[in-house]
């Protein structure tokens, strides 16, 4: 099977670990790197998170990149407090893993992207699951990338439902609503995987208890993690019944799109004002030919997690 | 051809009556009434001009009936200037009409719309294209009339585009939005035709010089009014290039619903705070089986241009 050259550009919590996994675990895939950003986490500590994943998975010679350490409006980043609420402090459900025996390679995230994007042109898939930041400041550095790159599909934004941190924006979209509007709107062909979809496709405990009855390590870290994340689903958004598997639906309408239902839609994103973060349709850009964004609308939420749990589960049993 | 038993319920500006046009002109409908509300003006003003109009196109045997003065949770109601900007002071582009022959009927919107459910049931295709007062009033009276009613195709709501009276609101739905979530919470299977759609729906110069050159009255009229619409879109909207089609897009998608590919989604209407009007999926229901709203997100512009031309110019050419 000919390999996918793919890029995961995480703030690593506790879904962005399932993405990983999900993008490990693929057959498919050939993961050649992975790009810190700030958002769930602070961005050293979503590096060592990742670093920490890809040990358990097994998945040693995956390098790690550390990106921008705040939007590109700010010089500061803190973490909100639902997001520790959400991940645990660490990111990972106050779950300890082993200190990584990896450091993170000294290139910037923002070069090693460029330089991917010059190496494989439409050959690569860049999965963008936290603050568009990293991605915004490469387009900035290197124009040239934006029409070269192969598939841009990342987790954020809400079309169809309400924001997650506001009626109007998504946590992802909200760290830095100026660096989405600037991928938004650029020439990138962009494949958006918000709300309208991840808020379709729910994990339970019955699922993790699947894991943690294959008596792996992997298996066992991984239910303790993700069961943080269900119970803390069960505070903020008891109405869902399961967790919302947001990075790992990404990575999975990256590989296939055919798992959604999609909307091409000319966008922007507001940067200013109530609806601070808002992804929505341009009216004066409706009627323009081969918009750039494709919205997910709709998901075969079935067969995604059939995948889903193939790919972890058989992932899991080996490691 | 078995004919649709049609009501409309407007709030009898330009495009309102274009509407009825469109109604009066397709082959398939029988237009049983007209409901008035208020709106782009005053109802007894959106009275006289269905009137007016259904005497400019011949259709002196429809009944008009006047509904609600006012929204659900106000005691009055003023026509905002950007609908006398849009509309002209009397609705229909300052164009003098003869005065009308007929008067409103004695019954009340509300009460002739529920017995037209009792009568009809799923025979009966309503399309509303202003405000939902009269509708969420009827069901309020008749609750029944939720679930037998045949075809609910409403213009109004915005769900990939910002608004056009905030960011958030559509102006019908801006009228009442506590009568539009009434609407869109209920049983009823309702078709949301909003500028998502309309607003890919343009009409231009070219094709009102078409009805002047018929040399009829009904020609000329339309042309003179239609013609005032477009002028004031030029100001409003310059982007768009052209005046939107929204209420007769709603009675040709009603007749036709392959014109525009859709969403099913359960949606609520935000009834307070700074996104008042925000029609939206609900995150609580996004799992739910058979979603009662039907979105329309694209539509087939060119094959239904040519059908709102056809029905239009043949109508005219009579009258």
């Amino acid at each position: 099977m000919a390999k996918r050259k793919m890029i995961l550009d995480l703030d690593t919590g506790i879904d962005d670990a399932m993405a990983i996994a999900y993008a490990v675990g693929a057959p498919d895939v050939d993961l050649i790197g992975i790009i810190s950003s700030y958002g769930n986490v602070l961005v050293d500590q979503a590096a060592k998170n990742s670093l920490q994943i890809l040990a358990l998975l097994g998945a040693t010679d995956v390098p790690v990149y550390v990106g921008e350490p705040h939007s590109s409006t700010t010089e500061h980043f803190d973490v909100m407090p639902i997001s520790a609420q959400i991940h645990g402090k660490n990111g990972i459900g106050e779950v300890d893993l082993p200190e990584p025996t990896r450091q993170p390679e000294k290139q910037s995230g923002v070069d090693f992207l460029i330089d991917a994007v010059h190496q494989y042109g439409s050959d690569l898939t860049l999965v963008p699951t936290g603050p568009l930041t990293n991605l915004a400041a490469a387009i900035e550095k290197a124009p040239d990338i934006a029409s070269t790159i192969g598939n841009v599909t990342i987790m954020g934004g809400a079309l169809t439902v309400p924001g997650n941190v506001s009626h109007f924006a998504e946590a992802n979209i909200n760290q830095d609503a100026e660096a989405a509007n600037t991928v938004f709107t650029s020439d990138i062909k962009l494949t958006m995987v918000g709300l309208d979809v991840t808020l379709r496709t729910l994990l339970t405990t019955k699922e993790t208890g699947q894991w943690r009855d294959l008596k792996t390590t992997a298996g066992e870290r991984f239910a303790d993690i993700v069961d943080y994340y269900i119970d803390a689903y069960k505070v903020t958004s008891p109405h869902l019944h399961g967790c919302a598997l947001h990075d790992p639906l990404a990575v999975g309408v990256a590989l296939d799109p055919s798992f959604v239902r999609t909307l091409d839609l000319n966008m922007f994103v507001q940067a200013s004002g109530e609806d601070y973060g808002r992804t929505i349709g341009d009216p004066a850009r409706l009627t323009e030919a081969n918009p750039n964004v494709t919205v997910a609308l709709t998901v075969d939420t079935d067969r995604y997690l059939d995948t889903f749990m193939t790919y972890l589960t058989d992932l899991f049993k080996q490691n």
